[in-house]
């Protein structure tokens, strides 16, 4: 680069800066996540930004490109280098490199941070975003993952959100397995348009989920979707395990079911899958899940059994969760629809085992920082905007800057943030800078206020609420008086009670 | 990759793993910094960790190299990518993209985070590592600069660093550029032997330094260092500049100054270096910084001014400082040394102006977040291990699972942590998972408490206590009993008790 080059003032693609707003309310959110996993017993522990590639693995969802969705870069020694694409990879290789007793069994830890994706930005999609993980590494039993759903499930609530806004779907990939071991499933495409359609339960109802299980469907738009060319039978069997849990839950509430969805209990009671073992494996699984759900006292508002849940991650061996939130929101073009997923996880007994050959099971779940941090926002719930700017003291006189400074230090060691302005302009710049601030207050001294051993306090919010309901011009000027005068050894005491 | 590739396990060269006593400790200085720096009126902001490389600029003292000091890759776009090696250089690309008035002028802010380095790592020195600035953009008074210092000494005092611990070093760029100019220094090479020799006097004393300003000077391991090359007049006057302050500082604290030290400040009042503008400016600049500090009651125990301060980055314009600490540690022969500078900053007008050509003065601080932990934890004020582990419920009934869940739940609710022991393992496995996670209690309760109403809580602390005061076997027998029994309804209470 030349001396004189002028590279262009510009954020990298895909990235973006953040604000006070949202960096308070992180701060105070994650300091709520913190504390229930810390009251649970969970340890925080960090590793580094930066892995060698070939510790990080392959788990991405696009397998085909090497090392895509990842940025690397080759170390000084030729070796690859890779940013950390999620927090379970790197806990993987911590678990796997310090395993000689080190490490509790089982271990139950929590870390948040920032990952990477080397991937294509879109509207609202960035390439660094912020997980919060918590995991239970060493052990086998689904108490552990039955732990992590209720702890999201009271991390949510801890959060302010209310029964019915946000509920713990769980499911188990064993019996999704077995369900296309069972009907025969070999191909990967096929399975991957089952699993695709189940996923589109939500979105498409069960209609859309049976055309697209079966020959096809073509959308609104006309665009036609290949189906995965099941038969009626082996589609209806699929479709009473998907449903017949939310049947269970609507007829427990004490809603009326329909003749239709009654025959999907009794069809399920019959599923043809349980001659399958993983899917009786899985099966069994789930029905223990849900029976610690039940003791403990999780109802099915906060945690529910839902075999339509499908985790994308190939690492997953067992129980999986996904962490929905029911509020409305719009999509991308305007329509209402539910908020959706803010995080989710499950069982990943082989991620250690690639280091060490040892199988050492583990469980865990990630939340997905940004897309809750809005959730919270959109049901008003989200801290962050509730820091007073400080209050400023004007310059009003170069020469007597120790009295400015002392009143500053005066009103920080009572509390109240406050700014010396530290310009060099004049008045009515320093008003604007005030104003632009949000500043509260303004103290405002004088040759004149001095000789008198007094200080201004100008309210700035007074002033521009009385300038929104202000109609004369004669009026505006008596309501300038949103200003007061106090002896100087008051200030800190008139400001607190301005500010209270 | 091989599917049965089994990559080793192991953290990447230059990086490190953090565990809970560290991240805890960062959590609260974090936030005690965080307080002080609000408590100004400076807010948050943050950039992301990757930018642009020709955003970032070469500011690392290795110039020859491109890039070096720097992890860099090339995006989709082939556009060059760099992870930020500080947190100057993205702030700086952020003033100038959002200077259309987005911003307060002048704009106070701070931010936090991880920074990398591509360099060879040693001991105790990462590739990865935190940095805590903040800065003052959009003014060039000096009052700007003034506060920064103070607001350094105050986050020293607020995380516990008593008077005498710490000192905020100050002085002035360009004093030692117009001191150079005044002696004629031109070539670059001679520059930087003289500004090394300078930033030695702390180590070396004044007879170390003046050997080599002058022809150099041999160690004690025999080393020659070739030296300035100065004749004895400029010397002289070099030594006069960066003692005077001193001097005038150990007069003024009513010690002693000798006869030689009364002839420093003879001779400084009329330093030859005053002839030079620059030098003049700086000098200026310096007083007045010194008598907002006067007027502001920091005395020079807490920020000093002191010529030998040589900051090395390129790009500073005026003032610079350096927080050092000075108590004892170790260096790693094992000596005893002042354990150093845990931060520094200074002015620097042009950072923005490399990007639209419009001059936008700033000056900022950044905090090297590990070493002042270090610092902490030297001096006793280091927090995080002050967080109890879990109280930990074992599970002496598989059947009873319901009631052991209730049991921590119970107890959480009260706030204590607590964890139901989540492996498949016997008592004695139990018992020594909760010794190795630090368990204060452990709650236990089999068949024959259950049909009494009754649990046993077992004080591990106590019990390890006074295992280590015990002498006989039978003494020993009768220690177990560091545990006791309480009625159901009362484990709440009778925990809570234990543990206060």
């Amino acid at each position: 680069m030349a001396k004189d080059f002028r590279p262009k003032a510009r954020v990298a693609k895909g990235f973006r800066d953040v604000g006070p707003e949202e960096i308070r309310g992180l701060r105070s959110m994650m300091a709520t996540i913190q504390q229930v996993y810390e009251s649970y017993g969970f340890e925080p522990v960090e590793q580094p930004f930066i892995e060698y590639t070939e510790v990080l693995g392959k788990f991405l969802p696009d397998q085909d490109r090497p090392n895509a969705g990842v940025f690397s870069f080759q170390d000084d020694d030729e070796q690859w280098l890779s940013l950390r694409y999620d927090l379970t990879a790197p806990l993987a290789r911590y678990v796997a490199e310090n395993n000689q007793g080190q490490l509790p069994t089982p271990y139950r830890s929590y870390r948040q941070g920032w990952v990477f994706r080397n991937e294509k930005p879109g509207p609202g999609r960035y390439r660094q975003f912020m997980q919060f993980d918590a995991d239970t590494v060493g052990t086998s039993s689904i108490a552990a993952d039955a732990e992590v759903c209720m702890m999201a499930a009271d991390t949510m609530k801890a959060l302010g959100m209310q029964k019915g806004q946000y509920v713990v779907k769980v499911s188990n990939r064993k019996i999704l397995d077995g369900m296309l071991e069972a009907l025969g499933v070999q191909g990967s495409d096929q399975k991957l348009t089952i699993l695709r359609a189940i996923d589109k339960l939500d979105k498409l109802n069960v209609d859309g989920v049976r055309l697209l299980l079966g020959a096809g469907r073509k959308d609104v738009s006309g665009d036609f979707t290949k189906g995965a060319g099941l038969n009626e039978d082996a589609i209806d069997s699929i479709l009473d395990l998907i449903r017949a849990p939310k049947v269970v839950h609507k007829a427990a509430s004490g809603e009326d079911i329909s003749t239709e969805e009654v025959d999907v209990l009794v069809r399920f009671s019959k599923t043809p899958f349980m001659v399958n073992q993983t899917f009786a494996e899985g099966f069994g699984e789930l029905r223990a899940m849900n029976e610690i759900f039940a003791d403990c006292n999780y109802d099915e508002s906060r945690i529910l059994i839902d075999p339509s849940v499908v985790r994308g991650l190939e690492y997953y061996t067992g129980p999986v969760f996904e962490c929905e939130l029911l509020m409305e929101t719009k999509d991308e073009d305007g329509k209402p629809v539910r908020f959706g997923s803010v995080g989710g996880g499950g069982r990943y007994d082989d991620l250690v085992a690639r280091f060490t050959g040892a199988k050492v099971p583990a469980t865990g779940f990630s939340i997905g920082v940004s897309r809750l941090y809005s959730a919270l926002k959109l049901v008003g719930k989200a801290q962050g905007s509730n820091v007073l700017a400080p209050v400023v003291v004007l310059v009003m006189d170069k020469e007597r800057q120790a009295d400015y400074w002392r009143m500053v230090t005066d009103l920080r060691k009572a509390g109240v943030r406050a700014e010396m302005y530290m310009g060099t302009a004049g008045m009515k710049a320093q008003m604007k800078y005030a104003d632009k601030r949000g500043a509260p207050l303004v103290i405002i001294q004088g040759g004149d206020e001095k000789a008198r051993g007094e200080v201004q306090i100008k309210d700035l919010r007074l002033g521009s609420e009385l300038a929104a309901s202000i109609e004369t011009r004669e009026e505006y000027a008596s309501q300038r008086l949103a200003q007061f005068t106090v002896a100087e050894a008051d200030l800190v005491s008139a400001v607190k009670k301005a500010l209270a």
